[in-house]
């Protein structure tokens, strides 16, 4: 259904330039959420998460017994201490936030501190004493690549695992589907208030203290779109929300990918619509990933772990919606055709600046003029 | 009514260790929000805030007509504007983010491009080819000192005053009071709905997934104790919730205050209370400021900026409530004894720890035992 292929004009360039944010700047806008216990404990309590992992490590204990492991971002420390309940000889768990010391505590409470040794600092930074044969990492942001730490966890395959090893997630995709919500609908109630909000502070600020501030009206309505129209939403969309074939917009094998794969996504999509007499008005984004061992050495029990919208799994990444305006009277046989372009943002890139195309194919043959959106996924 | 004294054992020390963020991280914590226009119209729709700036100026244009002006902290440019039309013969509107573009745009909208000119950068950085007359900031943080923004206007001050030159605003005051509220009484049950929420959370984690969090209890009961007890509040208080007579804990006059000066606040308070029969929860703090001119060449009009809590006047400063637990029976006659002691946080030289150790004297002759308790202005 969806082809992979390069949008013509794209923002992305040829070749990715290396970016490196001022670590003490990473550290205040990223970093600093993953030394909450709070957000720990979120993140536990994610079910479905924790379930796949689980199940990944404990159905496929023949690749954990009597090996080495490295778990990137071990955060609280729990994939460490499954890995070595599940019968490492060796976890090395690595974590660049002060929860290091949490997850030591844990690690000895459950009595796996002859197994498990916790190291405080960023995976780019410390040192092994030998190559692993597994590592394991949840390192996935909201739509999969939001916060980008695959690339830590590419840094680690390359520098610490054995060829003969193993990725902990092995394979993940990206999808995107069209949606029917009240959500757009929301977003672009509150824009319009927050403008008429300004025409009456414009008239204050004139009468008032005598200063015009008309000349501001341009970026703040700027700013104002950008903010409630051009930034990704996070929701967690029922199934019956989805009026579309969802669409593969991005596949990654964890053990091949470069950071340049995976620093952009180009894909071009043809979604019929599923559902007729609804309203297109917005699409929505979110990912799977899978645990299937390497190529030579499979996993015994495959796992999947998706975020797609679903009745009674909802996770804590939920869906990022991108709200299509206006929003567009669908009937049976329509055809969304369009094309997505995702890059890293260049002031920080763990956030990401997103193109899509689209236009609505009718199926009596005519379709309406391309649209060209941008959206931040901040 | 208070006394300023050194409270024995403090946490400041004798001297000011110099604290300076790297400038990246300094920028992603607090900078970064002032280059949203959409927080500088909240800042310009506050009243009473815009008032009191405005008639200091307009009410004392003697101070600015045909006179050098720096303006530490621009924003959008309005104090700068204001200036240039009460007759300044140049303005230099200072602004580290990028705003001042902005700000440009709003002078030269206003026609006074011929006497502003806006500089982008940190005061600490740029060049003036003068002295000034006269400095203007609005640099006031919640309860006066959050942010640590008044360092940057004496560092100008210093460095641009002339000798004869004027502070405006002159003086500035932080009061301290007791008072009766509900906000205490809902964190405490937010902190226990987390607690018991932890308690489910233990359970699942042992019984689904074999792993033991009990270790982790206490950093969890103390993270979460900071958070929604230790925290101080922003809350928009009514006169009647304030229960005894305001205490003065910190002055300055911004002609002559050092960094050092300003960098802590250590008081003592004996503060009766004005009503019986009702429940002490808390402690709010606030500030005002006064435009007096200087010492040598005072305003022709004294105006005032006051953050106290009002029925028709609230500003968007409100008050920062700290949370007493637990809350204290009061009744007619009864005094509150104690003393407060403000230091910057040694992560963050903009946020602010804060230790206040109070008792409750009886009527009757007896006392409650002394409470010590540490909070956060964050």
């Amino acid at each position: 259904m969806a082809m992979n292929g390069v949008v013509p004009g794209s923002r992305a360039g040829a070749a990715v330039a290396p970016f490196k944010m001022d670590k003490a700047a990473d550290f205040a806008n990223y970093f600093c959420t993953y030394a909450y216990l709070y957000h720990q404990k979120e993140m536990l309590s994610d079910r479905v998460r924790m379930d796949a992992y689980y199940h990944a490590i404990f159905r496929n204990a023949r690749h954990f017994a009597g090996k080495a492991v490295l778990d990137v971002g071990t955060g609280s420390g729990i994939l460490a201490i499954w890995s070595a309940q599940a019968g490492a000889r060796k976890v090395y768990a690595v974590e660049a936030t002060n929860m290091a010391q949490q997850a030591r505590k844990l690690v000895e409470a459950n009595q796996v501190g002859h197994i498990v040794e916790v190291i405080e600092g960023s995976i780019e930074d410390i040192s092994l004493p030998e190559k692993v044969d597994v590592i394991i990492s949840e390192w996935m942001g909201y739509y999969l690549i939001r916060e980008s730490m695959f690339d830590s966890v590419i840094h680690a395959r390359d520098r610490w695992l054995k060829p003969s090893g193993v990725m902990y997630p092995s394979n993940a995709r990206m999808w995107l589907a069209p949606i029917a919500s009240h959500v757009g609908e929301q977003k672009n109630q509150e824009f319009q208030n927050a403008m008429v909000d300004w025409d009456y502070f414009n008239q204050e600020m004139n009468d008032e203290y005598g200063v015009d501030m008309s000349v501001l009206t341009t970026p703040f309505l700027e700013e104002q779109r950008k903010y409630y129209l051009q930034t990704s939403l996070w929701v967690s969309l029922y199934p019956n929300q989805v009026i579309g074939a969802p669409a593969l917009v991005k596949e990654i094998d964890c053990h091949l990918a470069t950071i340049e794969d995976i620093s952009s996504v180009k894909s071009i999509f043809k979604i019929p619509f599923t559902k007729g007499q609804t309203k297109f008005c917005g699409l929505a984004g979110w990912f799977d990933v899978h645990f299937k061992g390497s190529p030579i050495d499979p996993a015994d029990h495959d796992v999947e772990l998706t975020t797609a919208p679903m009745y009674d799994q909802a996770t804590h990444w939920g869906q990022q919606v991108f709200v299509i305006h206006p929003s567009f009277d669908i009937q049976d046989g329509d055809v969304l055709q369009g094309s997505m372009e995702i890059v890293r943002s260049k002031q920080n890139h763990r956030l990401m600046d997103v193109t899509i195309t689209h236009e609505v194919q009718k199926s009596e043959g005519s379709a309406s003029p391309p649209v060209t959106s941008f959206f931040y996924i901040e």
